[in-house]
């Protein structure tokens, strides 16, 4: 969920320099037409890791636009007002009114997080606020709020340089952040249980958009572009409408990079290397899966890639491990009759295996946000709840004891173009290649975002991504097998953990 | 929220043996229908008291309509196949096609309520269930699905009685139910969990309907006309749009009768009487509000009620106990520019009592579900999510100590009618009466339907309605103090009992 913002986004002071004039004209625009049309307030939640440039990113919305219709609130300590009336109060007071713009630091996320990683409130108690938190903003929005939230995230290493540099500053120095924020352990915390919640409450209504807070051009660039483009669209919706429709949109990075670019793709495996490295991996799979443990679990990998990446040659590196019996390969095509009479998620449901098995999805549900989602099989509104409820499903999956794998195996063009000429050369291949896949080439950029999209809003603690260099098949085999069994080896360490708690008496 | 559902609802066998023809007719039409178009899937969950009727109406239902495009699910004990599966995977392999109906008897809602009332499970564990079958059904409609969700009550008496009636029927006695069951424990814990569950998951997209169960008759009729004029509207709905858009509406109440009619409106105070218990219970509100225990508590009161019901004199007589800086009356009156610019709970939260403080609502909330819905000031979709909305309101305040009272001041026709009259005739109270109250007297009738609504969503453990005899002032001042005293005691005695709970160390 992280990921995409850990890669050093940056923007030159040129470019920056450059797009400023007209993005600040614009959003002043925007901004009056709100004003005079009053059809609904907007409301932005700021939130994110200590010295991701938060208070800057709201300095510099207040320099572009009219400070005057901008309300920037901050929720530190409750007074004694506050105090005597339920928490929820100081939150209904500050509300903006329609035409006009609240920016709220220190939320009601903020307050979660801090109950929550200071060991206050534990998991139950946090849902029941993340509960309460929906609630409130599907109101807000049914209402007809437009809300962003934004998430501006740090690496740890980013972050610790980032707070020495403060420190360091005579002019800063006294900004310096609270002291647990010094400490590792704070930052992983806030990390975990941020990616609960974001993963819970990022809804098509309200969707979170998580920022890489490095660079000022890079994080300013993005808030500005992200704001103007969701409110131009609510604007431009029919009256009485502008609420339950997602009209925050999914931008495109705007410094043109992504996850995919941080991937080395000339990766590769020799021969020799490949055969004793997949035959070692293949053993210690069969293995794992034959391990007493495995009976508390089950196993879901999940291929999707780039049209000739590969999947169908290293599913078969995986299966050839296994007892037929074990495992049960599902490839995915588009549905079916029955299966469009049903809910989009309710075919992977049916392929869920039992305890002990194991499902290879070739192919998989993240077709919602990739295949219908750039042809238009589905709304915007539609694909935008998808990721929500993807995370949904695979939290219930993990929950009963399923790990599941992910794997996007990535080629680059000129690969793909190799592999495409060959499979028409080969006669046995030639199935293989058809004028959907010539189509699907000529949409590579809409495909690249529509992943960085996916994994951005799907890759989670319960079920990450995995991005898998694919231009060599060896490497990709080894990487595949390779990443399975460390994923089986985790869950079992944790199962083993468990049980010693349990069997301790300790369990919560 | 069960009080219309305890007033003993019955249809006689002619009006029954009339009506059931057309209706049979037209389920079998809609049904038709429905599978020719194969928009969406129905899905009818079945919750509530043991021997409500649940089965019996099942099959009736089936009896009435094609019970080839019927599926009747009942999910009890698990499978082995199930059990090695994610806990929802039953319900997923389960789900009706579009074009069909499902019947799921002990669906997820019977699960996570036998889990609360026999312990297993905690509040905030059941607030995560909730929170799970909130995402669960959310998607379903999105997906296009249509939800009906029954449940069927009786009171504590009317169960026993039921229970003894099977018990001694020996082509019954089979049937008995569970042991715990006949206990009252389990009784009250099954309601009053089951009202937390109906108050938080009756959502507008997928309300609850509460369906008294003694009568054989009426529920069948009540169920039959539900499903029926819910599916015809859905069907009505444009080309992809059957969710979301509470294509199941309330009905009025098949046998007329409501909760209103078991007011005995002849009830009356002589003047003698009236004067001593209006100061006994005047002195006892002033003592009460001078307790230190209301330093943890802050009270809300709410009064609606017909024009002319007396709820100005009756304000005052409240008022009139205590010192003018303790209380502040609010009466509400059509929005204000600043307050449509806001969502419409917004001008109610700005006037929160600070803990020790009381606040009188003379007219509130409520207008949202009464005037706005009666008028078409908002949509169905906005009234229907507004009673949620205003359960979860009120929770938060009962949350912070804020003890909210609830009336309404019920009059019959003629009365009204006195008293408009009469207020025409004195000149200082000829300001008292406009061209509006005669208006809303021409609505009589739907103003009962939507009072009679109002208070089976509205009225809860947390925030209960009190519905007040006004036809004679006195006895309605009384009552309306009387009321307010024992809501305080009560809930100083619970202080009392948390307090002593913390001291032992016993607080969970």
């Amino acid at each position: 969920m992280f990921e995409s913002a850990e890669i050093g986004h940056a923007i030159d002071k040129d470019t920056y320099d450059a797009e400023v004039p007209a993005l600040r004209e614009a959003l002043l625009e925007v901004q009056y037409e709100l004003q005079q049309q009053k059809r609904f307030p907007v409301i932005v939640l700021i939130n994110g890791i200590e010295g991701a440039g938060k208070g800057e990113t709201v300095k510099l919305l207040n320099e572009w636009m009219d400070p005057r219709l901008i309300e920037v609130r901050t929720f530190d300590q409750q007074t004694d007002e506050e105090l005597a009336r339920p928490p929820a109060w100081r939150y209904w007071r500050q509300l903006p009114a329609k035409g006009r713009m609240g920016i709220f630091f220190g939320n009601w996320y903020s307050q979660m997080l801090q109950g929550r990683v200071h060991g206050q409130i534990k998991d139950a108690r946090l849902d029941q606020a993340i509960a309460g938190a929906e609630r409130l903003e599907k109101m807000l929005c049914d209402e007809g709020a437009l809300i962003f939230k934004f998430w501006f995230h740090l690496s740890k290493k980013q972050m610790k340089a980032r707070l020495k540099s403060l420190a360091d500053d005579p002019l800063h120095s006294w900004r310096i952040s609270p002291l647990d924020w010094q400490q590792s352990e704070t930052y992983d915390k806030f990390v975990h249980f941020g990616e609960r919640v974001l993963r819970r409450t990022s809804r098509d209504y309200a969707p979170w958009h998580v920022i890489e807070g490095v660079d000022s051009n890079y994080r300013g660039l993005t808030v500005g572009k992200l704001l103007l483009e969701g409110m131009q669209n609510a604007l431009k919706l029919p009256k009485g409408k502008a609420s339950g429709m997602n009209p925050a949109p999914l931008i495109a990075s705007v410094d043109k990079k992504s996850l995919l670019d941080s991937l080395d793709l000339t990766q590769r495996l020799e021969k020799d290397d490949y055969e004793e490295q997949l035959i070692t991996e293949q053993a210690r799979f069969s293995g794992l899966m034959r391990d007493k443990r495995m009976r508390k679990h089950a196993l879901v990998t999940v291929f999707e890639g780039n049209d000739a990446a590969g999947k169908g040659g290293a599913i078969r590196r995986v299966a050839a491990a296994l007892d037929p019996r074990q495992y049960h390969i599902v490839p995915i095509a588009a549905p079916s009759e029955d299966e469009r009479a049903q809910p989009y998620l309710w075919r992977f449901w049916q392929k869920i295996p039992a305890r002990g098995m194991f499902t290879v999805f070739d192919r998989s549900w993240y077709g919602r946000v990739l295949v219908e989602r750039i042809e238009g099989f589905c709304t915007p509104t539609d694909w935008m709840r998808a990721y929500g409820e993807i995370n949904d499903f695979e939290e219930q999956l993990r929950d009963a004891g399923v790990i599941v794998v992910k794997f996007w195996l990535a080629i680059d063009k000129a690969t793909q173009l190799e592999r495409f000429q060959a499979r028409e050369e080969i006669p046995f291949k030639r199935f293989k290649i058809t004028e959907d896949d010539w189509r699907n080439r000529d949409k590579w950029d809409d495909y690249r975002a529509a992943v960085g999209d996916m994994v951005d809003r799907t890759s989670t603690e319960i079920a990450p991504w995995t991005l898998v260099e694919a231009n060599d098949k060896r490497w990709a085999r080894v990487k595949v097998l390779r990443t399975i069994n460390q994923a089986l080896e985790e869950a079992f360490e944790k199962s083993d953990k468990h049980d010693k708690k349990v069997k301790k008496g300790k369990k919560k």
